[in-house]
């Protein structure tokens, strides 16, 4: 039976970016057999400018039916005034929510190759490998109520409401779990929990969960200091699994410890492990259209989907093994080039890798 | 008139690092006839002890009268399974909320003597200055209703609110503005306006202030962004402006970046610069009672108190002179000490200070 994937190329450079990593999944797809019927649609400005809404109904539906997404990247200056529900991350937002995506994983690995791009000291950062594992679809992003309003004394007020279930963070520790225990077995627990009731909650839940797995080595730490110590020492970290907003900001941090946000996939898995797949980078409006942005993070998400939504391990493999292929032949696109170095655009990176795959 | 000061020794390397403070500040009172007079009491686990409270209410009216507040450090593991009401850090932010001390500055400050204790490369710190201003009595700290319940279907569930009214917002944008405009005129406010109703509130008050201030340049990031920012290039800011929970995370993440968070003093000051002064790091547990803990960061909150709270800015500049003389004599404690330093605990590094003021 033909597996159905839904692309959307998105906003800025998506579209360039996406158009490599479907050449190297179309391979893949040849290669290993893996039958494979791709479809576009579209996500975010683009959407609002096709159906005038950043995620349409139907798009919605295509998306619920298919069985695994590729996303380029959403959002751009020109769609910065619209109101709130028009607005390219909306889309993103929604379908995270609508499709139930709230494994949210976020590597950070830094490359042998590009070890010197990283503004932190080489001792410090040789041989990264975390996993940030963030909830993706509860929390501040999606509670209510959230309301801006008048006082009576004429006094604007905003608010917004932080909820967590137990369910909902259950979910995600096990995910934080079975992680860990397919790496280095260890977890660390991310929260707020001498503020905050629903860290409090949270690290209660993920303390019950960790009786499941008497193997992985459970810690948990304060948010402000994770965010201390990536900086300190990053490599004391496996896998770290958080809340939805303090996960924007530990992932999007611990990426930038690697120097080549440029290189990073990421997946958002619902309960049955069908995923959306996107690089970690935005849009870049700056840069699109103009054929230099670098392609590898979108055609590493299409391994993570290989390899988290279908169970192909040889085939991510190979995609990833490909990628470093090219590293070595010393390929980089603008940014992650240094001196000695062949600077290559979007195109030839993308035909790199397929020549290596 | 004289100035009431009061102490507050705390837990931890608390009591050692204060008491090389007061020296500092007693040396000073004399030297430039400030008039203080200083009083002792206890905070967090210590009030804890004696009071069974960690902010007895004695102590809290004593805090109101006093026209400064000089705090060591809150919190060990001797109080971590205490109900949250009697835990050490519930008196700190409830000394905070009941004396309006609305404005925290944190700076991160790269001394230059101590350039190679950063993690990140000379290139990138060298010369670093910057100021978080965290808003510190609003938001999700202290934000109404916030509760932990039992749900009909029998899941717990918990959750806190966010809120900010424009007043609130208003007098911390302020604070950033007059603080930018005291050193390189750059504010940054950071928010998550594309997700919440609070930053929404946050930025479009933000700029109104800033039409009172038409000589600084006012920008804007969304705080996933500033702390991949922070990382990549930390030298783009001069003062960042932001909310109580995203400033907690910032501004730590910030002070990891030069190396030596045990260099770093902060202030907490009410609507007329009453203030409390204390360094950013902890009470470090784990090395209190040895004599080896670095009482430079409160020294220097010292410093801050006399510019911030009394306006004596000779005095305060001379504090900081002879910090940095002290450096330059090569003195360290372990925390900042590296090959070619003389390394000195807590009391010879006070008695330092002490002798080059
Ligand atoms: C665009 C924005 C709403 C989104 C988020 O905050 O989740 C982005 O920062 C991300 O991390 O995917
Ligand atoms: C101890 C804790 C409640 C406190 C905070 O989160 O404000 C601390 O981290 C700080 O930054 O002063």
């Amino acid at each position: 039976m033909s597996k159905q994937i839904l692309v959307f190329p998105g906003d800025g450079i998506g579209p360039e970016i996406v158009a490599e990593a479907v050449k190297v999944l179309e391979l893949a797809n040849e290669k290993y057999q893996l039958g494979f019927e791709l479809s576009y649609d579209e996500l975010g400005g683009a959407a609002y400018e096709k159906y005038g809404t950043p995620l349409a109904d139907e798009t919605l539906a295509r998306a619920r039916a298919a069985d695994a997404i590729l996303l380029g990247a959403v959002g751009g200056p020109q769609w910065d005034n619209l109101d709130r529900p028009l607005r390219p991350e909306m889309g993103l937002l929604k379908i995270r929510s609508q499709l139930g995506l709230f494994g949210n994983l976020r590597p950070a690995l830094l490359y042998p190759q590009l070890a010197g791009a990283s503004s932190l000291k080489p001792e410090i950062v040789a041989g990264l490998d975390i996993l940030i594992v963030r909830e993706l679809t509860g929390g501040i992003y999606f509670g209510s109520p959230r309301e801006s309003r008048v006082l009576e004394n004429g006094e604007r007020m905003a608010f917004d409401t932080l909820p967590y279930s137990e369910s909902e963070i259950r979910r995600i520790a096990k995910v934080g779990f079975d992680m860990a225990r397919l790496r280095g077995k260890k977890l660390c627990s991310v929260d707020k929990a001498n503020v905050l009731e629903s860290s409090r909650l949270w690290r209660a839940v993920v303390e019950e969960v960790a009786k499941d797995y008497p193997d992985v080595e459970l810690s948990h730490m304060y948010v402000d200091n994770a965010a201390m110590q990536l900086v300190r020492a990053p490599k004391q970290f496996d896998v770290v699994v958080t809340d939805n907003m303090f996960g924007d900001i530990l992932s999007d941090e611990a990426s930038m410890l690697t120097g080549s946000i440029g290189m990073l996939p990421s997946a958002s898995l619902d309960a049955n492990n069908k995923g959306m797949y996107e690089p970690c980078h935005g849009s870049a409006p700056d840069i699109a259209g103009k054929g230099i942005a670098n392609p590898l993070a979108t055609i590493l998400s299409v391994s993570m989907m290989l390899r988290y939504s279908f169970g192909q391990l040889e085939a991510a493999n190979a995609i990833e093994q490909a990628v470093s292929n090219v590293l070595d032949q010393g390929l980089r696109t603008g940014d992650i080039w240094s001196e000695g170095c062949q600077k290559v655009g979007t195109r030839a990176m993308g035909d790199a890798v397929v020549a290596a795959l």
